[in-house]
């Protein structure tokens, strides 16, 4: 540990305890938010989340928790979380490969009950925490952590939602660092849930928010924490990487965009690597108005970080026989893209997996690896794709990153229908149109209080979601 | 991951899942309860305590937590955690460096309200979670998870209380595979305590036992865990260690001794490396009858593991400031055990620390390094001592292991001295015959439910304990 880069901590504090926001912002905070929404609502009833759910509800408290629960703060977060990761649909931070919303946007909801903020306190928490977590995650390096074993939302999700819950808290920069201090006591999330189909990365940004709100209701009750819980010879990124880049917890704070700005929001419902390939598909088969039948072979470029994620073992991932199986394959995500011209949930149900006409075009999709493609990573995903015809043609299309990228984002009509497509087994239709409202009207009409009560309202539910079996 | 691997940690769980007691080893579980249940009453004054305390307040419950609390059973745990590791005096495995008992026994005292447990099945929990403890904190080594960062009492505490609380509630072997692999998302714990002068080193095992009750609980409730949470490809040992030793998982399983017969007890309320050289010291004043005007030095050989924690820098450790300071200084050590035979609680006290007499002999104190002692570290943890008189004699003795080390058990009557100095300050006299009366008659007069209501009721309190501030 030296001087500066205790330092850099210090200064990123400094900066979280006070950053303030424009009207871009707040806008796109609002952004984010009904995107987050859509997910916790949307994977209400999803067996993982229901799970958690009965666990809950066995501990009575104040804060509204998604799927009309009242609970202790930190457990209406691990309810929220939870449930907001179940669809595989939540939003990304590229950089740090993490899902932040999934952390922040519990932590802070859970105390809009207690604390009554505004909603410019609200999201300059969300600001706080989404910055927090993105830079630790990059100075740590997503490739560092995921080589030890680590899965980052896990990891360093909970700083962010410590600091945002501390923001809310009206915790100071010294207070916000023992926050920070505690949550790395409690930081942790594992890659081991690819082996054995474990709903432990579900489990993940959930008890990041709940242990993130401990910290910093403990850090606010004068809990001590360590004096450089980042940087330190012990300190996160000695302990959960091998690469460490101490420069990106501070380089251009407080002039470089924004965390919040750089997030992307997922447009289809499946793993971050189809994303791209997806549109690369859709825009050929919308713009030549592809046929299923017209097409002999669809060939996608595939990220090498990817690679082992949604394109092999070829057999398998051609013949997907669980949701999860689905959303992490790439054959599956490129024949639901030519037959139905979507990849929203309906396309990752049962009915639609094991649809015929699915199995046998899947046997029409090969992956490849490109070099292309790997010059940009990871501060672009981008996609190839080839599609040959039965005439003999053959198609291509390229883009530099998926649509929800910072720099193709989702039109309000857009995130909207997206909404609706997550919620549409969850959500009464009414309740679905409340919610939506109430995002436009925030900080208006409607407090951050008022709006985490409707989410966490019994009646904006679809009768089956209702019940917690 | 290999299958091999995989058999030893389903070898490990079914036989935690399915272990006995004899009579020697309920007799242990007794001895090692009356101790912790000293340091879990004697931990409730310290401020970090009374923050987690005023914490858990808000979140009722009906679980009985120390300190006259009733919580959700978790938050029951995490008190009675945070509480035993406040005073440096709980117990030590000392193969894996950690404490199982502040871990272990919250989270099964803890279900006691809930499960009505008779006392084979608590203490058969017991006995898993100790087992669970050493045998992946040998396979991980002390020294590997230290190098990285990790402070074991929390990193494997998580699992020993996972499968404590799991055995209470009747977990299989297949659902405690599934417990022991959310324990891993779980699985926190940083070294970063050593600067700062925080208190996250007491949050570990409390914070462990917290977390094990909720993943016992999701796993009850048929939350999936990963195939393979310590072996696998990013298991616990690819995680949180460079040195594994996978084989110390199984060896001797069920027929090596058990980890709760290899647990050390404090004798003394300072850091376990100064244990062995009390200890010396005090054979050899008490043996002579040495005043401390006879002494001229105090020679005291330390080992190479301690020595940083203990003996350096050299002009601090002469010079102690707080408690904490002091329970982690050899040289104050040594001029206690001198100045009061004895090395108490109330050696490690303000008034104690700041005594000029203390101050005067700590510069007669010499520490220095010994081959002879590393040579069976970390099987025993010895100590060498040689004391030059006044009148130019030179005594000498070296023992193998402290007073408390398995070899060395404290007698009943040396424990109960030592529950007393430990509690003299928290607990009503009358209340601290209560608690070791119940230890005495516990499965015959008294389950555990009512021992844990015991423990949590406010009546065995000394006055200014009670409340909250």
């Amino acid at each position: 540990m030296t001087t500066t880069d205790l330092t850099a901590t210090a200064a990123l504090l400094d900066w979280a305890a006070s950053c303030r926001l424009d009207d871009a912002d707040a806008a796109q905070v609002r952004y984010l938010l009904l995107d987050h929404t859509a997910n916790a609502l949307g994977g209400l009833d999803a067996e993982s989340t229901r799970t958690v759910r009965r666990f809950v509800a066995d501990r009575p408290g104040a804060s509204p928790a998604p799927g009309g629960l009242r609970a202790p703060e930190e457990y209406a977060a691990f309810v929220a979380g939870v449930s907001a990761h179940a669809l595989e649909s939540d939003d990304t931070h590229q950089p740090s490969s993490s899902h932040p919303g999934s952390a922040v946007f519990p932590a802070a909801l859970a105390l809009a009950e207690s604390t009554d903020a505004g909603f410019d306190s609200f999201a300059e928490a969300v600001v706080a925490g989404y910055e927090v977590i993105a830079r630790i995650g990059e100075a740590a390096t997503a490739a560092g952590q995921y080589a030890r074993g680590f899965h980052p939302t896990g990891t360093i999700g909970v700083f962010g939602a410590a600091v945002a819950a501390g923001r809310l808290l009206g915790l100071d920069a010294e207070q916000l660092h023992s926050a920070l201090g505690v949550a790395l006591s409690q930081s942790a999330g594992s890659m081991a849930f690819l082996d054995g189909g474990a709903w432990t990365k579900r489990l993940h940004p959930g008890w990041a928010a709940h242990s993130g709100i401990v910290a910093a209701r403990l850090a606010a009750l004068g809990y001590i924490g360590p004096l450089d819980p980042i940087t330190g010879r012990s300190g996160f990124l000695q302990a959960y990487t091998d690469t460490p880049e101490l420069g990106e917890l501070t380089a251009g704070l407080g002039t470089s965009r924004l965390a919040i700005h750089t997030t992307s929001i997922k447009a289809y419902a499946c793993c971050r690597y189809n994303q791209a390939p997806i549109d690369a598909i859709l825009t050929l088969v919308r713009e030549h108005d592809l046929a299923p039948d017209a097409i002999a072979r669809v060939r996608v470029g595939v990220l090498e970080a990817g690679w082992s994620i949604v394109a092999e073992p070829e057999a398998e991932k051609r013949r997907p026989t669980s949701i999860v199986d689905a959303q992490f394959s790439m054959p599956y995500a490129a024949a639901v893209a030519v037959l139905h011209r979507a990849a929203g949930t309906r396309q990752f149900r049962p009915d639609a997996i094991a649809s015929p006409e699915a199995a046998a075009f899947m046997d029409r999709v090969d992956c490849y690896r490109s070099e292309r493609l790997e010059a940009i990573f990871p501060q672009h995903w981008p996609a190839e794709v080839e599609i040959e015809l039965v005439d003999g043609r053959v198609l291509r299309h390229y883009v530099e990153g998926a649509k929800g990228d910072p720099e193709r984002p989702l039109s309000t009509p857009e995130l909207e229908a997206k909404f609706a497509d997550l919620t549409d087994r969850t959500l009464a239709a009414e309740g679905r149109t409340r919610v939506v409202d109430a995002i436009r009207t925030l900080g208006n009409n409607t407090s951050p209080r008022v709006f985490a009560r409707l989410l966490g309202s019994a009646e904006i539910l679809a009768p089956g979601v209702v019940g917690l079996r």
